[in-house]
Order: C-alpha cells, then sequence, then structure tokens
C-alpha cells in the first residue's frame, strides 16, 4: 500500500513537474561545483545527494505551478530551500552527534565538526547571496522569518533536554517552529512566485505547516516502529541521544508510576543499554504510543488538506492532496 | 603612546558618533532582549557584551556620518553587523575548540558545542530577517557576498591546516577573505546608508578591506609578541591550535633546513610542549617574523588611509585615518 501510493506520487509528480525537479537537481549540483574550496563541494555533496526526497522543493515547484508560471524562478527558489535544509541537517548531526545520516556516516563522523560548522554556514551564506541576487522581499522575508523560528526552536529544544523535561505542548511548538514552519515557508514562496493571490497564498502556507507538523510527528513514530533497513539509521536512535518524541512522552503521561520511574530511570542513564531500549519500546507498544502520534499526524495532515480548498483546483492541488497522504503513509 | 593613541581615538570617536555608538549597544541589547528563550540571551550576551572593540559598527557609523544623514539607519546597521560578528566568533571558537575569549570562559566551552552551534545559527538568521526588514538590496548585497567570501575562507584554511601547508599567499587570501571583505563590507554598507558617492562608496571599501588586513595581521603578531593579561588570552595559542600565521611563515622561510624541520616536528606533536612553544618563539624572534609581518601591516593600512582622499574632507574622515594608526600600534 505504502510503496503502491509512493509509485503514483512519483508518477504524477514527474508528469507534472519532473523537468523543472530535474533542472533543480541540476543547479544544486552546479551550485555546489562552483565552489573554489575542494572540501566545501566533497562534504556539501555528500549530504545533498544522499538521496533525500526533495520535499521541500516539491512544495515550492507545485505551489509555482498553481498559478500561472514563474516556473524558472520556482527552480531556483526550490535549489535555494534544498541548500539551506542541506545546511541544516549538516548543522543538526553535529548537534546530535549523529554518526548516521541515510545509513552513510553523517559529514562530521566523516570530515569532523569544524569542517560541519563552516561548510554549513557557508551553505548559509550562499543562500542568502541567492535569494538577494533572486531580489524578492516577500520570498525573503518568508524564509528568513522561518529561519529564525527554526533555529529559535533547535535552542529551545536543547534547553528542555537539558531540563529533562518536555511536555506535549512543548513538543507540537518545537516540531511547529523546526520543520512545519520551514515547509509553510516552501508553500508560500512556490505560491509568490506563481502569482497567486494573497488567500491562495495563506491557504497553502497553512497546508505547509500542517503537513509539516504530522510529517515530523511520523518521523518521530518511525523511530519507534519502522524497518532499519529502509529507514537508513538504527530504530531507537533517538532514544539512545536522549531525545523525547510524542510517542514516549505519551507512554510518559500513560504509564504507572513505576514504569515511568523505569522509563526516566533507563532515559538518564549516560550509556543507555540494549535492554533499556527494549524496555522502552515495550512500554510503547503497551501504551499505544505510536497508534496516539499517528492519530494526531493522520488530524494535521486533514486539515492541512482542508486549506487546500481555497486554492485552485487542479493536477498540483491533487498532488499536494497525494502528498499529505504519503506524509502519514511512508514508512521512512 | 599606545595607550594614548587609544584615549584619543576614543574622546574624538565619542564626541562625533558617541550617541549613535550608545544608541547601538542599547540595539544589540534589546535585540538579544527579545527572544524568548533563556539561552539564547546567556549565550548571545556572554559573547556580544564581552568587551569587544565595536569596530564593525564604528566603521558603518563613520561610514554614515562621512555622507549626508541616515544616523538612524547606520545605528541599526551597525547593530547587525555586530550581531553577525558574534555569530562568528560563536562558531569560530567552536571550529577551534579556543578554551577562553577575551580572558572569560568562550561559549562552547561553558554552554557547549551544540548550544553554541544552534546559538550562532539563530543569530545569522536573526540579522537575515533584521536585513529584510531594512529592506535594501544593496546592503544585503554587500553583507551577503562578504559572508559567502568569510565562511569560504574558514573552509579553505582548515584545508590548508589539515594538509599542513599555507604558503605567505593562501595565508594572505584567507586573512583577506575572512577579516578585511567584512570590514570592507561595514564601510560600505556605512556609505550607503550616509548615502555617498558611488565613488566615495568603493574608496571606503577599500579602506575598510586595507585595514582589515592590517588588523588581522598584526592580531596574529600579537600572538607572538603581547602582553598576556591586556590581550586576555594566551600567548602562543595560535601555536597549540596548530595555525600557522604571518610571523610563523616567514620564520619557516628564513629558517635553516634544521631548524625548520625542528619548527615543522614540533608543530606535528599531537601535544605542543611548552619547551616546543619557547623554541618557536625563539626563532620567530631571530629571524623577525614579527618585525616582518608588522612591516606588511604597516603597508596595507597605509594603502587603506591613501583612499580616503576620494571622501569628504571631515572629522570622520580623520578618525578613520586614526583608526588606521591604532590597528597597527595597538597591543591588544
Amino acid at each position: 500500500m505504502t510503496l503502491a501510493l509512493e509509485g503514483i506520487l512519483r508518477e504524477r509528480l514527474g508528469r507534472l513537474v519532473g523537468a523543472q525537479l530535474g533542472a533543480c537537481e541540476a543547479a544544486i549540483g552546479q551550485e555546489l561545483q562552483s565552489s573554489a574550496v575542494p572540501l566545501v563541494r566533497a562534504l556539501a555533496e555528500h549530504v545533498a545527494f544522499a538521496g533525500g526526497k526533495r520535499l521541500r522543493p516539491i512544495l515550492v515547484l507545485l505551489g509555482a505551478t498553481l498559478g500561472t508560471g514563474g516556473a524558472h524562478r520556482a527552480v531556483r527558489l526550490g535549489c535555494i530551500v534544498e541548500l539551506l535544509h542541506t545546511a541544516t541537517l549538516i548543522h543538526d548531526d553535529v548537534v546530535d552527534q549523529a554518526p548516521l545520516r541515510r545509513g552513510r556516516p553523517s559529514a562530521h563522523a566523516r570530515w569532523g565538526v569544524d569542517a560541519s560548522v563552516l561548510v554549513g554556514d557557508h551553505l548559509y551564506s550562499r543562500c542568502m547571496a541567492l535569494l538577494v541576487r533572486d531580489g524578492d522581499l516577500g520570498v525573503m522575508d518568508a524564509l528568513a522569518t522561518a529561519m529564525v523560528s527554526m533555529t529559535e526552536a533547535e535552542v529551545f529544544q536543547l534547553e528542555r533536554k537539558r531540563a529533562g523535561e518536555l511536555s506535549e505542548a512543548d513538543y507540537l511548538r518545537i516540531i511547529r517552529q523546526k520543520t512545519a514552519t520551514f515547509m509553510s515557508a516552501c508553500c508560500r514562496i512556490g505560491g509568490l512566485a506563481g502569482g497567486l493571490a494573497p488567500e491562495a497564498v495563506e491557504a497553502l502556507a497553512t497546508y505547509g505547516e500542517r503537513i509539516g507538523i504530522a510529517f515530523q510527528i511520523i518521523d518521530d513514530s518511525l523511530d519507534f516502529a519502522a524497518d532499519p533497513t529502509r529507514l537508513g539509521k538504527a530504530i531507537g536512535h533517538d532514544l539512545l541521544e536522549g531525545k523525547r518524541t510524542l510517542p514516549l512522552i505519551v507512554t510518559l503521561d500513560r504509564a504507572t508510576g513505576e514504569e515511568r520511574g523505569r522509563i526516566l530511570e533507563a532515559l538518564g542513564r549516560p550509556g543507555l543499554l540494549e535492554n533499556d531500549v527494549a524496555e522502552v519500546h515495550r512500554l510503547v507498544k503497551v501504551y499505544d504510543g505510536v497508534g496516539y502520534s499517528v492519530g494526531r499526524a493522520l488530524v494535521y495532515a486533514e486539515t492541512g488538506v482542508a486549506a487546500l480548498d481555497r486554492v485552485p483546483e487542479s493536477e498540483a492541488r491533487e498532488i499536494l492532496t497525494l502528498i499529505a497522504e504519503y506524509v502519514i503513509h511512508r514508512d521512512r
């Protein structure tokens, strides 16, 4: 079922914006190749071409396609958002000390923390320079606002992690600011590039925010439930990092005092043991932490799709609806 | 002599742009206080208010004062360049693993690498958002171009460090791209805010670039020569990091084969010993590495001052000339 949906989505996307997506891939490659410093190219390409879903450029391109033209500009903006996303991935892996990204060594594991911090910074700057060249203050405002929100949420997340506390409200605030705001901005700038009416641009931005929240909840749920060979990272990795996500938060809420104590004790241990991970996973299963989370994600995805009523009926809109479904039902 | 020059400079700066500098300090504080996340405020204030010279905002304010007005905007731009500079300091200390900054624990030593990477990113984003609000594409272009250049140079520097090689040409490329381009951009946006004629803006940008190069050469020379209590960091720290700067590069060029071998062996040792540092310092003294470097810095500063011929004669211009002198003769 999931694979079938993925196939249909890929096929319809290919027919509608395949050429632009290809142009976007080429633009990303050219932008990275243009650097005079080999280490920039090697590190950035390692992360940018690791097989990501290109969800953010796809959102930009579909947003533009809903309007009347701006295809050429949308390709450029798609390239910029993917490079920005690449920069955040590089820095996130430093912050999380993640050894793997999509089944391969993460950038800092291979080239060091120093190189990863600097190449991430360089990509941010390159994106800013590309946006200035594009010259649209509305687009710049959307992306700058999203970046402010994302980076603030990352610091807030770290602060909560250090405090050893994270409520469901904190969690939702973090994923809204961190993942959803950026996807929302991608939809918004696509709509702006396509020359959509303001009401339709707002609707697209709402859609992007809601599927962004759904996307992150599912991402966090996959850490408890996915097939590790398809996911490309170790299951339970979030736990090992001491990261609390929705399935665990709801399990902590629902567990008995004694069970809660056991989970918190396990999470607090410097090196979490295999036994601990297995026990936490067992309790998440008992209290249906993943089921609850997927249910929440589904509601967000549905309100996102509902917002699409206010954008022109079209193949692009149908694909956006399919993307919302895919976000919920994907297994990686 | 140095202290006297510093006093005169401070006094004349205070009379000409003291109020604006005060407004700039207040704007920096307000911008940081406006963050909803305590960790952002604490970490960013620790670095932003550690007693920096505020050279970059001063260049912006003086540039604007050379023209006709734009004082209010110059204060805002001064705040932005200092926040950008703060972000680079936070990330630089992570990259260099520097334990101290201005005699106090560096941000990553106190709050961790993760917090430092994220707060640095957040400050970058905030600056971008502030620039968008300012809305001047020329200003944005100058700063974005400078940031691209700076961050690329940082990666290049790391690459050369790993290769264990650094020629004088490499060194000059790095400090031009890293320090000078940003100071040049500060002068340029000051001139733009002040509404200066294009020729005068270019002259200011040239001045900024040349004193930027001089500034960095002197900074690197102080590591071999300064009084540690005034400098606020351990002498020889660059050496301990394996960083090769101009005084060492010229010493390596001038030394005998046997001496060169000894220096390279010492630099290659994982934990440099106190004896090694003393021996390298002795050879730098023998071959006048600091004298040569200061001589080079002086030439750059003089060409910078010469460029000022093309800006309106004024108190601001005289202060810029004094700054060039101070850059050479400072002891910290």
